[in-house]
């Protein structure tokens, strides 16, 4: 008997899964669950079925057929690691940087975070919502349908809180799933100039609470989605001991833990991360061969991103090659934000990663799909073809995913659909 | 009294024109002749007039308005380098040499430039032509306007004649304006390994006086764009003598010169291309000093081609920074062909030597605009916005035109306008 569904989208080119119960590493990383000549059936915005076009189409028929053949099906992309609410841009620093101007420099002329701090604190939730609206139109044209936020632009309660309402507006206000991280520890805030121990007391005894409050009342609770903590683990942010007392009291407020880590000098950020059973460990570009080692006996996702040693016009990037090749399970993000990052595409960070960092085009797709949304803990809804979960997906215009990395700056994305529906 | 005009398009951000007489070299490359609050005024698909937007309202009344305020109107970007037109892909070389695999050792495996030839000599001029409009949509997408296409996948008389046709086809089906470039000394064709001379004899004394008789039956005579004659001088490519041959052989039969030079080795292309008064030469990535100088003092413009670069994962790029400051002419191209750049986009192009070349937003402007049209001697009628010339524009997402080199991985574009006409 023929089962009925929404939606069936076949394609005689390539279908694929990214599917996983587990974060993918290693030799799993080269495996993107190809299927040649493959169908997925929707349903209530849910997918159904996945497999040969030839099976799934003698179990289901579907009120819609989509024939996508010289096309590529694949999941739709999730990025890990956003800090795209923000006010202002930085193309002034941007332009003294490329004039030969130091980091201090830039940060004496009142550049740096601290800039997108003042502007967004002058900002309301509507101006940020209305700011960060075409960004995410952006990602979305671009493949992605889920993404983490950050807040870290506030750096003061309310500021943050804001950051956090705008993230809210934002989730309801158009169709990319989001999840929210609450980073008041991004950088020691003005007030706090010499003082970054009392302004950790401030977001540990203040700011953690606030935000568990704000999230138990929020519709991301609601939804089963995690409200994360993170901190900026690094030289002139927060050290380890400050960093460890930030995530313990995340998790003591029931927000599980992120961390940058290693982006510049390794403090011992992933050693931490490891021990508190964080969810992800984030930037890596100086990890060390232990460090990596341990991250791989782990359950911690490694997100890694590139976008931002390009945009410094750096020539030197994380070692995800090795942590790939050391068992770790390994995630790619935009890190989209004004300074350090400018940059929506999941599409271009595969490209990066595959020439600067050595990855193959399949192991950046499960980078971008499966493994980071394991590195955002929503695995069991988002990040592959796999029945039960949402039918978020991509139809590409191309006949090999390997294209996605191999083709740069163009965009290959045909259509997406999202829970089910095209958009 | 008022002038009557077909389309008048004001913003209250910014106009830039990129006007210039000459080739922008120098501090010049700084000046994108940017107007706040300007105007363009267009009449039979040309550029009327351009200005304040007050003045040109007093003057000028157009059967349509366009508000573009909240957006940068600029010129439509001119890629000056492309090989464009060709048949199959090069995506397993791509994973070979991620995987490790040296040149050599992809040659071995079938692939390079050969690679290509094969997969050219067996299409159609119908199947070069359904194969490359997806690539000419993407570049359209991304701003380009007008784009150079060589031949020299071919490598025999018929198939190099084939894909002239295509590039003849092809300016014909879609809105960017071709011009035609021909480059059967692009590689030596295995029928003539070790026998380059010979493959030389053949081209001078059969391709180019074929092709030249071709172009003077196509439409590209008619409308008064060139054929180019270039060639490939590098180390197992063609020597500097071999180059000559090949440039005064195009030069007496009408076709003016171009010439990739300096990219591996130094051979003494630009000093060639000087004393040939060719149009452009190309790559530089290996220029030395003394040439640099020479090219700056020569009315040659230099096409450097960063996204080659990007795509072998290299972290030695063409010294462009230099070449500015000593006074040459650049221009940026993407190169896009499907071994060395698989990459449709001048935007990415520019974010790439803003950060590798250290060029800023302002040069790369240029050098994707005038300076890329004097590139392929198409100054007089597209370029900049100048009065007379082809009313070729974008309209762009942004209020400041630095975010074109900013930005990156996304798509600023709006609207662009073709000829005076909104596609």
């Amino acid at each position: 008997m023929m089962v009925d569904a929404d939606l069936l989208i076949h394609s005689a080119a390539q279908v694929v899964t990214c599917a996983s119960d587990v974060p993918k590493r290693g030799a799993a990383m080269q495996d993107v669950g190809l299927i040649t000549d493959g169908a997925v059936v929707v349903k209530d915005g849910r997918i159904l079925a996945i497999g040969p076009t030839e099976s799934i189409r003698e179990r289901y028929s579907a009120v819609q057929m989509m024939n996508a053949s010289g096309q590529v099906v694949c999941p739709g992309f999730v990025d890990p690691h956003t800090h795209v609410v923000y006010a202002g841009d930085r193309i002034g620093e941007f332009e003294q940087r490329i004039r030969g101007a130091t980091y201090m420099e830039i940060m004496a002329a009142g550049g740096g975070i601290v800039s997108t701090m003042r502007a967004t604190r002058a900002s309301s939730v509507d101006d940020l919502v209305e700011a960060t609206l075409p960004r995410l139109e952006q990602m979305l044209r671009l493949g992605t349908t889920t993404a983490e936020i950050k807040t870290g632009y506030g750096l003061d309660l309310d500021s943050e809180l804001k950051m956090l309402e705008a993230i809210a507006a934002l989730d309801q206000a158009q169709p990319i799933d989001l999840v929210p991280t609450f980073m008041p520890a991004h950088a020691v805030p003005p007030e706090f100039n010499g003082r970054s121990d009392a302004y950790i007391d401030w977001v540990v005894n203040e700011m953690i609470p606030a935000a568990a409050d704000w999230y138990r009342n929020s519709h991301f609770f609601v939804d089963g989605r995690p409200l994360f903590c993170d901190v900026f683990c690094e030289k002139n942010a927060f050290d380890l001991a400050q960093s460890r007392r930030v995530l313990e009291a995340g998790i003591a407020y029931g927000l599980p833990a992120k961390i940058h880590a290693d982006e510049f000098t390794s403090l011992g950020g992933v050693g931490l991360a490891v021990e508190l059973g964080a969810t992800s460990v984030d930037h890596l570009d100086a990890t060390m061969v232990e460090d990596a080692a341990m991250l791989a006996e782990s359950g911690v996702v490694g997100i890694v991103l590139p976008a931002v040693n390009f945009n410094l016009g750096s020539h030197e990037f994380a070692d995800a090659r090795g942590l790939i090749d050391a068992g770790a399970a390994l995630a790619l993000s935009t890190d989209i934000n004004p300074g350090s990052a400018p940059c929506p595409s999941q599409p271009l960070v595969m490209a990066i990663a595959s020439r600067y960092q050595r990855l193959l085009p399949a192991e950046t797709l499960n980078a971008v799909t499966i493994n980071a949304a394991f590195g955002i803990g929503l695995a069991d809804r988002v990040g592959s073809l796999t029945p039960g979960k949402q039918a978020d997906l991509l139809l590409l215009n191309c006949t090999d995913y390997r294209q996605l990395a191999y083709q740069f700056g163009g965009n290959l994305l045909a259509t997406v659909v999202k829970n089910g529906r095209i958009i």
